[in-house]
């Protein structure tokens, strides 16, 4: 009884975020979904590359959490647009949710979105949100076999961040096993090792950024 | 159209539920389900519970995953009981996983059963798996946010196990603003600060075990 329903939502949802890619791109953003467990670090991310690149791009978040404006204020202390989305419970966003986030945004003055995802390596690898690329946020405190036991997130990111990397000399995190797993998975996947509470190693993530962006726009004035 | 179908799936699982709770109870056996986010540290909890309480009870582990077998390995080299379910995909247990597990458990053998949830630390919560308590773990690598945005699971849980201690000098992680928004959305839980790597203060949790199973021995007894 269930299946059928379920499978019904999932088309719906691609249907929207099929929209959402369209208008997105027609204005030359580059959209990037933020997934992870709770707490591997994406708000930290975002505020570092919030402030680092903020003389390069008008940056704008979504940010996706079952309860609390916490992070969208932590992310607004940056001067970059954002918008919160309180799911109530619910265990990812969907293109429904961020559709509605977007009339709270000027679009006009964004060239990179990021949507910060609801904290959760599994739901939210399902439920497209419309954009470019997702990206795989994981730290070293949470162990190297997360990519074996949890695969379908990187197998569809396009990005890896490695995050929390001032704290491998107090824990068993095997790099290269993580490495290994995560680019069995996924033979294309960027990884980037960096610590975002000390802001190190960040240059390799902002470079893919750049890359990104670019691309995205060479893309849309190819389709003009 | 989606609402009812979930409402059914959420009623059917309750009482499939019941129906393991009593089967557990009438054998006297504890049944705990463990529930938090990837890598917080379920499987070392119980590697050394599972060791450092052997001679004390007998104890079996149903493991939940997505996807590897790695879990009940670990658990089942400590000696004890062990059966791996494989979730492929889906992002918690539910009742019926657990009572086809059941079939691979010599249940007159237990005293205590734990059940290690999904890592998740939003979907496992609604899913009642016919336990007498949850338990839930949470990092200290997270953040000490996180009881305020992620509040089902600390209103629900009778215990917290608040692990990796050893690694509070060098993560920002305020252990009084954890502990008072953890007991604002639930003033009877029992709270244990820990460091399953190191071994390190486990004494409040292993007497919180002998507390649970005494108390459901003289329940089941008083029933007879």
């Amino acid at each position: 009884m269930e299946i059928p329903v379920v499978r019904n939502v999932l088309e719906a949802n691609e249907k929207m975020a099929e929209h959402i890619r369209r208008m997105l791109s027609a204005k030359g953003i580059l959209t990037l979904n933020l997934i992870s467990s709770p707490g591997a670090g994406k708000t930290t991310l975002l505020e570092k590359t919030l402030r680092d690149l903020s003389k390069e791009f008008r940056m704008a978040v979504i940010e996706g959490d079952l309860q609390t404006d916490n992070d969208a204020r932590r992310v607004a202390a940056t001067g970059a647009q954002a918008v919160q989305i309180n799911t109530d419970g619910g265990c990812h966003l969907d293109s429904n949710l961020v559709l509605s986030a977007l009339d709270s945004l000027n679009l006009d003055a964004v060239d990179i979105l990021f949507i910060e995802n609801v904290g959760n390596l599994v739901c939210p690898v399902e439920f497209d949100c419309g954009e470019d690329a997702k990206v795989a946020l994981l730290s070293v405190t949470e162990g190297d076999d997360k990519p074996e036991k949890y695969p379908l997130l990187f197998n569809l990111a396009k990005a890896l961040v490695l995050n929390k990397t001032d704290l491998l000399p107090y824990v068993n995190f095997d790099m290269a096993r993580a490495r290994r797993s995560a680019t069995k998975l996924n033979a294309g996947l960027e990884i980037f090792e960096v610590s975002c509470r000390k802001g190190d190693s960040l240059q390799g993530w902002y470079n893919w950024l750049r890359h990104m962006r670019t691309a995205k726009k060479k893309a849309v004035q190819n389709q003009n």
